[in-house]
């Protein structure tokens, strides 16, 4: 390693399934002295670590979690070390979860890093179950979205996202998802909108629940779960038969 | 190999680095037969199929291109064949790109197929310049559209979609930009918003173009780009001068 290697890296760990790391990622993970990861990065991927490498949880859980500044604090200070480090984030980095400000502090810090961008559940949780998030003729777009609103977060018009015309997915929305499904039917969106709910997609807990947006404050829903919202949610493009219902209605 | 194993895989190539498949695309591109790819999927990642395996050009240029209905006779066809098939799609094959079609084509021809998900340049190659796609108290959502309308498009309400207060990442929408940020800017969007075009990203040939967006339709974009427009675009989290100058604007 010559000296411009970077120390550390923001690291994606895809959905779930450690095959869906990339290629550049396993590799990292692999050669780490520390990861620092989120509690949604699961125990499948962490076993692609060595097994001598320090594996620090620092996932913000509701009322105990870690705070940001102490996870920016610590990643300074590890690769102050010289460590070889995998700061290893569910996902992709830089949708949600806050990477855009890690990196940035560590910019700041003078730390050199290199960022693995990783398979969103966004769009992997739906394909999992066979819903292409955009599909001709029914999504020509689709619009990716948190319902957990955090202090300081831009508000989003939900009124104006139900006119979009694109398909709607929602992560870590599933306590939210009666006020997020009055807010899209009071924008427009009729209550017969397909949804199409994945719980732990690409992992051996995977499961789907379907349902119209008008039921979906009372579908149980285990959390975490990717909602995706639009005509695509009622497709299986792996069967047949779940495509033509959709296409009868 | 067991009977139940696909035959054919319709598989992510990401955004253009090798490094960015996905540690299952690498392995099934390494043992295929034949890899059935678009004209985007570029040599780095071509390379790592077999050197005896058969590479077939079906990329889908402007005005030459081979209709979707012969890929999908195609691939039913040399799965019939008992030949182990790649189907390769540049970025994710259900994020535009029809691979919901071809899909539903092979499932419908009771093919047996796999999906493997990809990193789509929409949210990689503004990474890849140090743009978060999403970040605290600047976007709080992203949505990912195509410029290039196909005939059985749905329409896209681009004034809805300037109201939305996320990102827009356009993908396929360099020859469609001045186009585009009209209707963005008659939507309620303001012409100072920080614009960037990524051409190429991820590969030798990646450059970057950032301007405001009543510049966009003025200014020189080499095809293929991912354009991303909004607060985001003016940030870059790999330096810190950068996000400086956009956080006073």
């Amino acid at each position: 390693m010559n000296a411009s290697t970077p120390r550390i890296a923001l690291v994606g760990a895809g959905p779930g399934d450690p095959d869906l790391l990339t290629v550049r990622a396993a590799r990292l993970l692999a050669a780490a002295d520390v990861v620092v990861h989120d509690a949604l990065v699961g125990s499948g991927v962490l076993a692609l670590a060595r097994h001598d490498a320090e594996l620090i949880d620092v996932g913000k859980r509701p009322g105990q979690g870690v705070a940001q500044d102490l996870i920016n604090l610590l990643l300074v200070r590890l690769a102050a070390e010289g460590r070889q480090v995998v700061r290893l984030k569910g996902g992709d980095p830089f949708v949600f979860g806050r990477g855009g400000e890690e990196a940035l502090q560590l910019a700041e810090a003078g730390v050199v890093f290199e960022i693995v961008p990783g398979i969103s559940s966004a769009v992997a949780a739906p394909a999992a179950v066979g819903i292409p998030v955009t599909f001709r003729g029914m999504s020509a777009a689709f619009t990716v979205v948190t319902g957990h609103r955090q202090h300081g977060e831009q508000p989003i018009d939900w009124h104006a996202l139900a006119l979009v015309g694109g398909t709607i997915v929602v992560l870590m929305g599933v306590a939210q998802r009666g006020a997020i499904a009055r807010a899209l039917m009071a924008g427009g969106l009729v209550g017969s909108t397909p949804v199409a709910a994945i719980h732990r997609a690409t992992t051996d807990l995977e499961a789907v629940v379907r349902c119209r947006l008008d039921q979906l404050a009372d579908t149980d829903v285990a959390s975490p779960a990717t909602l995706v919202i639009g005509a695509v949610a009622a497709l299986d493009v792996r069967r047949t038969q779940a495509v033509e219902e959709a296409s009868e209605g």
